[in-house]
């Protein structure tokens, strides 16, 4: 395929989803937001029913998301230690969430492991924008 | 069309894009930011001239603002109550800006609704790397 | 080509790529970093042996950076003013290091320049979540 042709595909593409998003939603997203769904994305990844998980968001390992939770664009959420969220949660735009953490790998050149513990957050909890929570932490 | 050859198509996109941004402005940029226009995507929001902003940001309901204002890369401007930044800002990397929350709407298991609050950026601010503004706030 | 089709075409391709993803590395990510390489990105910006850096991060002007260093997605690196990272370093997500800043141009209405000052991170540094390091810092 010619690669002046895919470059002008794409931008006319941008701008006609972003127009309707604009016209039916009144908000102006990312390329990514516009051609993908967060809904089917939280349940691809076995979010309960009325969870959403805007595409700018890494989740890495087991992660288990409850009903009705919303999280925002430019989250990390990491289970590799193990991560489970309740439902109703606002997990606000930026937040990070690890249950691992690799402090003493840094420290020691490579040479210790990375450490895990598992983190929960209980239902209803509103966890404001670029909140960072580390390793074991609970929330009830 | 063939999936590899899509994924070949895009890969190649990417890499001219990169090179010649990279040549041109001596940056190195999220595929997003290579083949759309920050400038375009202010000036068809109605943003005022001279204004730009990056691709990977976030602009929900009704904002307005004024002339050669810089914002950065993973922001987030929130209208939906309201919200005016002024001319020759600087609307850093990562700030978030809201005129609503959802605090009690997350506490109350999703029977409160959100609340929402006017956000007024003046003229000629700096506001830094990762900073929120709540709603109801006022700077001039 | 029709935008129909093409928007098609990439969620298919989304979709698999996504899966494959899930299948080997357990993760979920953003779209750019299922088609792009952080290795080869890291490599083609000449940083050394086995460092990597997300789709998601900006790179602006003159980074160098050592061995095995991990960068984070959502990060900003600005060497417009000079930016040298050493090895073993995690530059954990939504960090961001600046050797300039548009604090005087802001409040001046843009009268004032950029100031500019270069920093330096040394061998073995473990940098937090959205930790943001102005012009002129060193650590060694």
């Amino acid at each position: 395929m010619n690669e002046s042709d895919l470059l002008k595909a794409l931008q006319t593409l941008y701008s006609n989803r972003r127009d309707a998003m604009r016209r039916e939603w009144k908000r102006d997203l990312p390329f990514e937001e516009l051609i993908f769904n967060r809904w089917e994305r939280a349940k691809s990844l076995g979010f309960a029913e009325g969870s959403s998980i805007y595409q700018h968001s890494y989740v890495f390992g087991d992660v288990k998301v409850g009903k009705n939770t919303w999280i925002g664009p430019n989250t990390l959420l990491d289970g590799s230690g193990g991560l489970t969220i309740g439902d109703f949660c606002s997990i606000s735009a930026g937040v990070q969430i690890f249950s691992h953490d690799s402090v003493k790998w840094a420290l020691s050149g490579g040479r210790a492991e990375y450490e895990k513990s598992p983190v929960k957050i209980g239902n209803c909890c509103y966890v404001g924008s670029h909140t960072v929570i580390a390793k074991g932490a609970a929330s009830r």
